[in-house]
């Protein structure tokens, strides 16, 4: 089970933790478990002492830490990054915020010392936060990005690399404006528009939200996110998010210009030349943007079959699916769970490799399981 | 297994089938199951040979229907569904598409019988489409909305109404304009949604797409929809669809410009008045709407409480797992795996009621599962 287990650890202590939030803790956990020394910081006196007593780490002591991780909220970052460098001159510095240019220009600007600071930004969260949600393994298969300063040296590098390999997570290095984009476009844009979406349903009627499918409660998931925490988030990369924004908006466009042509044909103007074109065209961008979105394990997209079978809703019917599914020698890729409206069974899409489909249906029917062709 | 099994058919037969279709297909299979004649008919030689050999039912050969359902595509249903009303006088129309009042309006126009006919919307569908991804059992589960035309008969609404039950979907009685308001907000926006989104990552760099996680993909599961078919599903209810996507562009403009005023700020303009506040109550609007979505069965939304396993990637672990929490008297009510970039294991996040977290969790630690606090 403890993958991670098999090589030692490569980072050296201690590890001064600021900020004993969902993040700090986690890596304080996370450190702890690979017996490294870690000294939390937290301007809560009450988080510092949940996420100790959490043993996410001890009270800081004035002992010199050899790395310091600033996991404070985005908006402060900057200022306590600056702070530690000062305060702590022999050690590295790297923080967690997920928004890196903006940290950087302010450190500049403060005349830090950016040879010991590199930026990082741990693509972990959860929709819960604080110490209680913290875990050791939060980071476990994430990619972490790594942002150079530009004039980081190659210790301060390896010293978050370590800190990176040493929580599970698979460090990326990428340059800090390069990575605002990126996170603008797989990251905040998305969050906006399942937010969108959703806030759409506020006023729905009941009969209307008693339609919604398995396609809406995907679209919608991630907008159940802290309100408080993504205002600072897209604040603090309010560049690269409008401008993703806003050529979403240009499509978004397009689509309303066809959608009204074709409301004025319904209603007897002439026909909407090009307006279904529009729109099938805007679907297929879809499907080609769609395709770009790495596989499982970060490998390229890979074509998954699925073999779907009804499951009865009761304690252990999905277990003894799933075992069957493991005696027939075949490795799940995925599973995804549909229920609906009004009936004691689920329907459980197993994704295997193509060539295992045929053989796992069979084996299945074979065992009594209904498998739709 | 067999759920529907139980009750004995209403279904009056022979019931004529036309589009053969997945949706066609799919009808023909399961009334096949439960041994009703079905005669199919398809514009398409090739597709109509295809469904007979595939077991949805036989050929069409003059035999007048008890039931007609239309199963073509949306912009030929309502020619198709009038043309049927002439050609079988005694015979209940029904239709599968997804929009209904379209349909209404041009049989209106053309003064077909309305007392016999029930418009129909099965809220089943894949991301596969024709025949050979038909299931028998595919509207298992799921509402079917039927929409009396005004005049429909009693008789025509209960022939309609026990088609829906006897392939298992659950029959939900609604006007046709508050259907098709409803689908453009559970259903075709959100689907536009996720096309808009995906189709941003067309020119996004491989560094960038490689940072995608469980919250792009989900967001964009939808996005690989058949954008022929879209076209017609969203030209078929241009309206409602439009103001829905007003609605949110609105939502987005208010967005935008808060994004820009901070953008204004970043690059020494004065303070955004506003603007995070603008952001946090987009993004809590977000979450009302969010919260309205009903949980599993169309119960009431629940707040489930997770319990997050680690698994290692291999043949038969995640059954395992399952069997274990079968074995602890558990129900699970979700289960949700996430992948990650580089390690070869997943996370479980099990759905369980609130009451059943701590006991689950203690359990499956007793058992040598890594349960994260």
């Amino acid at each position: 089970m403890t993958v991670e287990a098999a090589e030692p650890a490569r980072t050296r202590g201690p590890v001064r933790v600021v900020g004993a939030g969902l993040l700090g803790a986690s890596i304080g956990l996370g450190l702890r478990l690979r017996g490294i020394d870690v000294l939390l910081d937290d301007a809560s006196p009450g988080a510092l002492a949940l996420a100790c007593d959490l043993g996410a780490g001890r009270r800081s002591d004035g002992t010199a830490p050899a790395l310091v991780v600033v996991a404070a909220p985005p908006d402060v970052t900057a200022a306590v990054v600056a702070a530690e460098l000062r305060a702590w001159p022999q050690a590295v510095v790297t923080d967690v915020a997920s928004v890196k240019s903006g940290v950087l220009a302010r450190l500049r600007d403060d005349g830090a010392d950016l040879t010991r600071y590199v930026g990082g930004h741990p693509l972990a969260g959860r929709e819960r936060s604080g110490a209680v949600a913290a875990r050791g393994d939060l980071f476990a298969g994430r990619p972490w990005v790594l942002c150079s300063s530009g004039s980081s040296s190659a210790l301060a590098v390896a010293a978050a690399s370590a800190l990176a390999s040493d929580l599970g997570a698979s460090a990326v290095a990428m340059d800090s404006v390069e990575h605002d984009w990126a996170v603008a476009l797989v990251s905040h844009v998305p969050q906006l528009a399942a937010t969108l979406v959703a806030a759409r349903l506020r006023d729905a009627t009941d009969s209307a939200v008693a339609l919604a499918g398995q396609g809406l409660r995907d679209v919608t998931r991630i907008a159940a996110s802290d309100p408080a925490l993504w205002a600072q988030i897209l604040a603090g990369n309010a560049t690269p998010v409008a401008e993703v924004l806003r050529a979403l908006r240009g499509d978004l466009d397009a689509v309303l210009a066809a959608l009204d042509a074709l409301a004025r044909e319904d209603d007897g103007a002439g026909p909407a030349a090009g307006a279904r074109g529009t729109l099938a065209r805007a679907v297929a961008d879809g499907n080609s943007g769609h395709a770009r979105i790495p596989g499982k394990h970060g490998t390229p997209p890979t074509r998954y079959a699925a073999v779907t079978v009804v499951v009865p809703d009761a304690p252990g019917e999905l277990a003894r699916l799933l075992h069957d599914v493991g005696a027939a020698g075949v490795n799940l890729e995925d599973l995804h769970l549909e229920h609906s409206e009004g009936q004691p069974v689920a329907l459980a899409e197993i994704s295997v490799l193509p060539a295992a489909r045929e053989p796992l249906s069979a084996a299945l029917r074979e065992l009594g399981w209904t498998v739709p062709a």
